[in-house]
């Protein structure tokens, strides 16, 4: 039996998770991942207040319980007081990857000059890749088109599984070695 | 009675604390403040030399005594063995913004290849914002025409005063919400 | 007696360390730098599998013992599990630079988009320069392309060695004082 490959989707959000508002940022995530991949993959979705236990607590689950290769979380990155998410992530992180939160940055710097208040960033957790997207939908696709082609590869390193991409949408970049 | 805006502005200069030579740099920066801004605002002025503890009283005593909101170093950016204002920043700072320091490099970059040498970083102290320019007065101006747009929506964010800027001469970007 | 310019080259590789396949890595970075700096220089050259304490032992020794003024890694940048040349890196340096980080990334994704998973950095061990390069003798020559004409001024600024370079080849920038 082969096992499916499972991605963590985490929205960090007070409001959402209070059920003030429908978390509208992890169904984006969902549905931008579904038109990206053309391999089999399952989503384990969870949400939580912005309360760094509990940020630490849901990314430790979906990575060492969960299985998932990797992990995307949307919400928290910003400089307002509660906004942890960058400092969770660091937290449950044995190695960080600067280059992530740096593309994204100047990718969202394309469109909007407050794009360097985002406090993103990415690392890996044993085997596993937890990336940080902003809280809004639209921006969330700018920052996953613009990571993404590097991702696939990335888990191939950590020994994960083989990630397909329709290549219509987005192109998986895998150096000829 | 409503309060007025304050701006903290530390020079960190073991010359120019020991009287060797007047600070420019200082005067640049209020000079570029006084230029951007439209809403009413005082600086708050200090001089300190390039000691990692007497740069982290002042930034504290400017966050926590005198309520900046925003407090602008410069000086000790560099390589050399007594810059370590940006180490001084992180030790007061909870949160770090690694996207100004991302952004001022890149903008320096445009003019000397040598921008990369600027260790300069900013990072969040209760519901401040603290932010390294460089030394030179000429690269000041570069380096917060660069992030200065986002400055006033980091503030809002953080529940701080309402800054306004002189659009002839640089525009506040809030996105709408 | 003038003392000659020493210049430290560590290659991290767990293969090449044991005898599986040759250092052509290590050889890139004295090729190009030997083709870049026309004043005396002396390569010390190390080579350590991807182990934390070998790596720190060994930058620890280039620059302590050796009195490299620079010491540049090759190998051990990527998310693979036993890529940890920047953490045993940042463990012995005093100050990091992150210029280099960024715009080594920044100039690779002109290449491959997976330059983001390139978790290479910089850093200042008293007044020595540390740079981590990528494995690839490709990639190393893009990258020093990009750092290097900071690097001569660096140095100075550190009070160490003055580096001369070929200007046919590559220009050291040095800003009027």
């Amino acid at each position: 039996m082969t096992k499916v490959t499972r991605i963590g989707i985490l929205t960090v959000s007070d409001r959402a998770s209070a059920g003030v508002y429908q978390d509208i940022s992890g169904k984006a995530i969902i549905d931008t991942l579904s038109d990206y991949l053309s391999s089999a993959w399952e989503p384990v979705y969870r949400l939580v207040p912005d309360e760094a236990r509990q940020i630490e607590q849901a990314l430790e689950h979906l990575v060492d319980e969960e299985d998932c290769c990797l992990v995307v979380t949307t919400g928290g990155t910003g400089p307002a007081e509660r906004d942890i998410t960058p400092e969770a992530t660091e937290a449950v992180c044995d190695r960080m990857m600067p280059g992530f939160g740096e593309l994204m940055r100047a990718e969202s710097l394309k469109y909007v000059p407050t794009a360097i208040l985002s406090r993103q960033t990415a690392g890996l957790r044993g085997s596993s890749l937890i990336i940080n997207l902003p809280g809004k939908p639209r921006a969330i696709r700018q920052c996953l088109d613009a990571v993404f082609p590097a991702v696939p590869y990335c888990i191939d390193l950590m020994g994960g599984p083989y990630l397909e991409c329709n290549p219509a949408v987005i192109e998986a970049f895998r150096p000829a070695s």
